[in-house]
């Protein structure tokens, strides 16, 4: 059987990472919160304001989008690294939410001053982008984020040390980087409200910004101990989603040294997130999705809605290839199952497990490149045993009904991967361990 | 005193990567050639047709600029993975070369299917927007890179994968693609004969076009032995180079993860190579060059000239600060001093150790983020005796005059990592080494 240790479950090791290992919402927030708590440093490295981590603290609910998750904590420090795009309205958007609240965070705060900025007209350029595709929508959140990953790209964009910087030198770039856009799509807009508010954020930041490579890598020698938190997830990457549906940020393992500036050899714990059952917001192939009530159940029992756009996802059985597709790429150490207890009331569950192709089954680790080439993809499924009770109480995996066990240790096997942690209901603490104890 | 290993050098590693650690043109092609010997894939994980290695064999001279390095070694295959951008042209350019010279390698070339084409009109608008800049110019080699690694970013770039697919659903792809580009830059370009040689790149390109993610990561559990090779140089890449006078490209270890799709731990030996002083092409500030007679000598004597444009290369001392950042973003294992030699007949030889910033020094690893920042930062030196006699011989440290082995150990001590590799002429095998032995 399979057995996970502490490090491979976040709780001894120096430099963790918890990524998404399907096509997102797989429920992070709860690992990345618990997880946080003993953690010297939070770091977000990919994406910019699309992450949507939802943090329930008593009866108060944070949805943060930028934010690294550590926030709530007083005494973590969090970190925007420089492969993210920041967008500063929202920002200081979450962090007045938090004031409210009554936590001051601020100087918890760490910016890098090569994070590029994401301005409005990036989201003005998103939406252009989607309405010109005409039915090829990729169904973005129309956020700024691919606009803004371009424009870095062209080498226009403007970064966070920019800004705290000489402002003539700053306005002059900003006026630049509009013009070249605006010839490029044609939009109208005013660059002179953006430069004024662009002006009393650099106040407020100015504190803030840092040289996070150097304050990441010190940190670490100094034995600081950091949690890594993907955005998006892998089958939403740049490289390897399923193009052009995707972010244009890297969201699999190697956007961490890309996005942090530190090396590799330093992860020693990297965490996927994996949903019991499979789900896709938007367009493109699904192979493992239910047309049928058992996937408006999922939906529903799930609470399958987009919490910022209240799109409703597409559900299916879990897909045993994506997965180890994901873990190829990512390396993960151990998994953590999310939202188990939405499958507590069926009968039975299948998983998939092989793609057959043109009549042969592929390799694991094999996915088309192509949306064709997915499409082409049929699942082999097989049937497990439901527990059909509630599981929301389990604390431990030996607390599982056998059959929820079997569940479990089937995607072990097939994965080839430990399961260190189970989510079994929506409360913070509803989580059980595999192979390791908390202690207290 | 520092010793390095086999491991280290590279010699004994499954998974090896060397990586450009200041601002390009170290020499990397060297090294890499004397590795590929003893490996069973290169890779090229990053960038385009901007690397630029010189390949010497016998008489014979390659100049591969896409291709990977170990195209010339008959048993060896070569993966262009998913990171790199294709221009398809390039690439058979440099592949009719080597057939020219009796090499048929196109059956050890493998492309990723998820690799982006890069098309000539990425090329115009290359040029385009460096016009644009009017005295602000990036410098870029007008290959097409950013306007490619810009197209992904938006998703509406096209990818390998979808050449050898069907060919009407490409041409739709492409003529939307031409048309978004032609809306944003107005240029004048005939797509219909460029579909027209697409066609006829797609048959012969068939055969090379791989899901080379699955293709890596099984070669590694089969115990091959996978070299991958950077391209371009850490203060050339996106996120911690001179932005904007960067490459659009990952150059540093995290992107051998997102542009091969490999775990970060698999890679067990990450070797920097570092000129034994700095060059830098292009504008941007360079806080250890020589504007007097001994920078000439070092441009003259070390033959600084771009290899495809021309452009004669700022030279300077040794900038150890800069290193010191590379090495704290890549983590290297071991060094490869390169072009040792074009210091031997200096009396004198400087090397920049600390970087100081409005009155004080900067702490090992940081670096200012903007052009500003880094231009403000006045380099302390110290000064070494220099050996006064050729070297070019030197096989090993041992070998090596004793006020050159004091030059490579001060090195060492300022970096806190050991050197592996000498370079010590332009020959082949005109590479020294230190701590180990080349078993012959
Ligand atoms: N039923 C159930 N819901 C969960 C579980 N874990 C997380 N959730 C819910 O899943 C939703 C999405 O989680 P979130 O962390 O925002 O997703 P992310 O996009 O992966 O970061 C939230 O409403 C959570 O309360 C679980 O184990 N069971
Ligand atoms: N004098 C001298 N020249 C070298 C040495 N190593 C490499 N070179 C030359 O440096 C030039 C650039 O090398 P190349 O590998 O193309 O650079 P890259 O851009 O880092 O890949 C070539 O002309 C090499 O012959 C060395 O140790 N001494």
């Amino acid at each position: 059987g399979f057995s996970s240790s502490r490090v491979a479950s976040g709780l001894d090791s120096r430099f963790t990472t918890v990524l998404g290992s399907q096509w997102g919402d797989e429920g992070k927030g709860k690992l990345v919160d618990i997880l946080a708590q003993s953690y010297d440093v939070v770091a977000r490295f990919n994406g910019g304001a699309n992450a949507g981590h939802t943090l329930h603290v008593g009866k108060q609910k944070f949805a943060f989008h930028l934010l690294p998750c550590g926030m709530l904590n007083e005494k973590t420090i969090n970190v925007i690294g420089n492969g993210v795009v920041v967008h500063l309205p929202t920002l200081f958007h979450e962090l007045h939410d938090l004031e409210n609240a009554g936590m001051q965070r601020a100087q918890n705060l760490k910016i890098s001053d090569r994070a590029h900025l994401l301005f409005d007209f990036h989201k003005v350029i998103d939406g252009i982008q989607e309405k010109g595709l005409k039915g090829k929508e990729i169904g973005t959140t129309k956020r700024g984020i691919g606009p803004c990953y371009a424009t870095k790209a062209f080498r226009n964009g403007i970064r966070v040390g920019d800004l705290v910087g000489n402002f003539g030198e700053f306005s002059e770039k900003y006026m630049r980087l509009y013009n070249d856009c605006r010839q490029m799509f044609a939009f109208d807009y005013d660059p002179k409200s953006e430069l004024k508010s662009l002006k009393s954020f650099r106040e407020l930041i100015k504190p803030m910004v840092t040289d996070t490579m150097f304050y990441l890598n010190d940190a670490y020698k100094n034995d600081r101990r950091i949690l890594a938190e993907g955005a998006n997830a892998l089958m939403l990457d740049i490289e390897f989603g399923t193009y052009p549906f995707v972010t244009s940020s890297s969201t699999s393992v190697g956007g961490i040294s890309t996005g942090l500036g530190m090396s590799p050899h330093k992860v020693d714990c990297v965490i996927g997130v994996v949903k019991a059952y499979t789900t896709r917001v938007g367009r493109g192939p699904f192979p493992s999705e239910l047309c049928d009530e058992i996937g408006d159940f999922l939906q529903k029992e799930g609470g399958e809605f987009g919490s910022t756009t209240g799109r409703s996802r597409r559900c299916g059985w879990l897909d045993i290839p994506l997965v180890q597709y994901s873990a190829m790429i990512n390396g993960y150490d151990s998994i953590n199952i999310t939202k188990l207890d939405v499958l507590s009331k069926l009968k039975e569950i299948k998983i998939g497990t092989h793609y057959v192709r043109n009549g042969s089954r592929l390799k694991p680790g094999e996915m088309p490149s192509t949306l064709d080439g997915l499409a082409e993809c049929k699942l082999e499924y097989e049937t497990l045993p439901g527990w059909e009770s509630d599981i929301s109480d389990c604390r431990t995996f030996e607390n599982l009904p056998p059959a929820a066990q079997k569940y479990i240790e089937r995607i072990e096997e097939l994965l080839n991967i430990p399961v260190s942690w189970v989510g079994v209901g929506t409360d913070r603490d509803a989580m059980a361990t595999k192979g390791f104890k908390v202690k207290k």
